[in-house]
């Protein structure tokens, strides 16, 4: 056999890895062509001086003189924060025959991760990654805290393939009025874990990662980041703090440098290893109203975007991969370089 | 509220409708040029004359003097089929530590569905199409009754977005032995609403579509063309048979030709209103053991690929959509064009 299904432990999810994918014939397609991009760009609503294009600001972190990071309300939003609460119509849900829908209540942000146009997480300064992920927790527990809001998701897109409008580098937060089955489900293995086992599963996860070591990448005194054994996509990765956390607020100041240096580091990794690749993280974590609990474990998850879902993964919700994730981590471990110096491969 | 979120009744998946967003700016990006292909490409393994590329036909269906659809086995396979089954060896599973994994056994098929390179289904003769879906039934039936595998999946991927790695028009088929979370839990939906009001929910779907209209696109004898109501990506398609059918290989030779025509017609619509979009198709249905069932209906489902899925979508599992489907389905509507006429817009 030289393809192998393996399940993810914490979602009861399966993929598909095969080797041999990797060697099929492609027609030629154009090779990716890299944008050279300025620190400043006139036409570009988030460059330092710019300003007045946004609407006015949620937080500002300010740090040697002007802003490092600076949240503003997304112009084109998803979902709207309700102006008026009067009446509870914020809970709306209509009928239309057979069908439910609810009002686009919600919040949708952007984190401007710095003044600058060309900046890169896995680039700048640490103690400026530190003030990005500052700003995450910030900005989590405002939205988490307004009664219209029940799940809050903060994610970035790095490049076109993963959805990126605006080069400019950015995150996003947004929060809705309910938990979807995706989420709910997430929740109930753990839960379902937690009551066979006595254990939380990440926290087993996490163990058996650090003793085997064969998928380790990165392990700094909170976190650890892992080439996940089940790994959707080729690189994926997922950071994990070492200490049992439900909710993502109850990272603490240590926690978030902490978070904020594996976070670069791996970052970095990545953009040497592959050349700047294309990639989505989320942060998946419980509500804050979970915050405590004992089955649940927040993490932070890459998703490089090198390959493409397609008929069977859309049909299936199962993933193909072509690259086992021991391999990847081997990769990974292997790239050295020295952090915050720009273009400083070791 | 300019923003709406829909929920699908059968899943009950929410997507979120937000018009707005298809305003925001992007960084001017290259312009998609298409490929202008010939009807014979030297290199090109499923092009007639070059069957030496291929493994041995599973089938083959002439017409015209030569094969019209071919299906072979794929030479880059996600998964493997047994070549013996002593021992019972298809279905080892492997306990790692705490995790667990399957051998990839399986199938992995690809149906060629023209000899010419350049064909397209929205373009073909409609007897041709016909082929390509009694082709599916066949290999479906023959898959689904080798007792190694227990979920068939009948896909396409049109295009480079789509995942195609090979421009020639084909399809695939695959299968697994297991059934995944992700149907797993939509035919525990499908289920629970049958419990609930005693009635198939898609047959519940099809009948209000029908009777109220603004979101068909076409209707022949045996189907509807419906755009769903939480339409996933724009230009969502979902092709239903009205006759209640959980399994695919249920439907009949004259359901087989009306499937073939409906296709075709949605295809063209696509092809025409789009300019040729990357698209992916998938059947969904039931496994085969659950033929006859009251609670499931298998239909088509077409994902037209203009829309990136991003951090978002990926951490929650929900989807944000820019364009509300009655727009699409009335768009959709009114493009005519005269089947089997190359370039034959009306």
């Amino acid at each position: 056999m030289t393809s192998i299904i393996r399940q993810d432990l914490s979602t009861r999810d399966w993929t598909i890895f095969s080797e041999k994918r990797a060697a099929r014939p492609h027609d030629p397609g154009e090779k990716r062509k890299k944008k050279v991009l300025n620190s400043y760009e006139p036409g570009c609503p988030f460059c330092l001086g710019n300003e007045e294009s946004t609407p006015e600001p949620l937080l500002v972190i300010n740090g040697g003189g002007r802003w490092s990071v600076r949240v503003v309300k997304n112009k084109f939003p998803a979902v709207e924060s309700m102006g008026s609460l009067e009446g509870g119509s914020y809970k709306k849900r209509h009928i239309e025959g057979p069908y439910l829908s609810i009002d686009g209540v919600g919040e949708h942000e952007v984190i401007i991760e710095s003044p600058l146009h060309n900046d890169n997480i896995a680039k700048i300064d640490p103690d400026h990654v530190e003030k990005v992920v500052t700003a995450y927790k910030m900005r989590f527990i405002d939205v988490s805290n307004k009664f219209t809001n029940q799940l809050v998701i903060v994610f970035k897109n790095h490049g076109k393939r993963a959805g990126t409008s605006l080069d400019h580098p950015h995150s996003q937060l947004l929060a809705i009025p309910f938990v979807p089955g995706y989420i709910r489900n997430k929740m109930s293995e753990s839960q379902r874990y937690y009551d066979e086992f006595g254990t939380c599963v990440y926290c087993d996860i996490i163990n058996n990662e650090k003793s085997s070591g064969e998928r380790l990448i990165y392990e700094n005194e909170g976190y650890v980041a892992v080439a996940p054994y089940a790994s959707s996509v080729p690189y994926n990765i997922i950071i994990y703090p070492k200490r049992h956390m439900s909710c993502f607020a109850e990272a603490d100041k240590k926690e978030l440098k902490g978070l904020a240096g594996i976070l670069q580091l791996v970052l970095g990794k990545l953009y040497y290893l592959l050349d700047d690749p294309d990639y989505n993280f989320v942060i998946d974590t419980s509500t804050i109203d979970q915050s405590g609990n004992r089955h649940y474990h927040w993490h932070l998850e890459i998703m490089p975007r090198l390959s493409t879902r397609a008929g069977f993964e859309i049909g299936s919700g199962m993933n193909i991969n072509h690259i086992m994730p021991e391999t990847c981590a081997e990769n990974l471990r292997k790239i050295r370089f020295i952090p915050n110096k720009k273009g400083g491969k070791k």
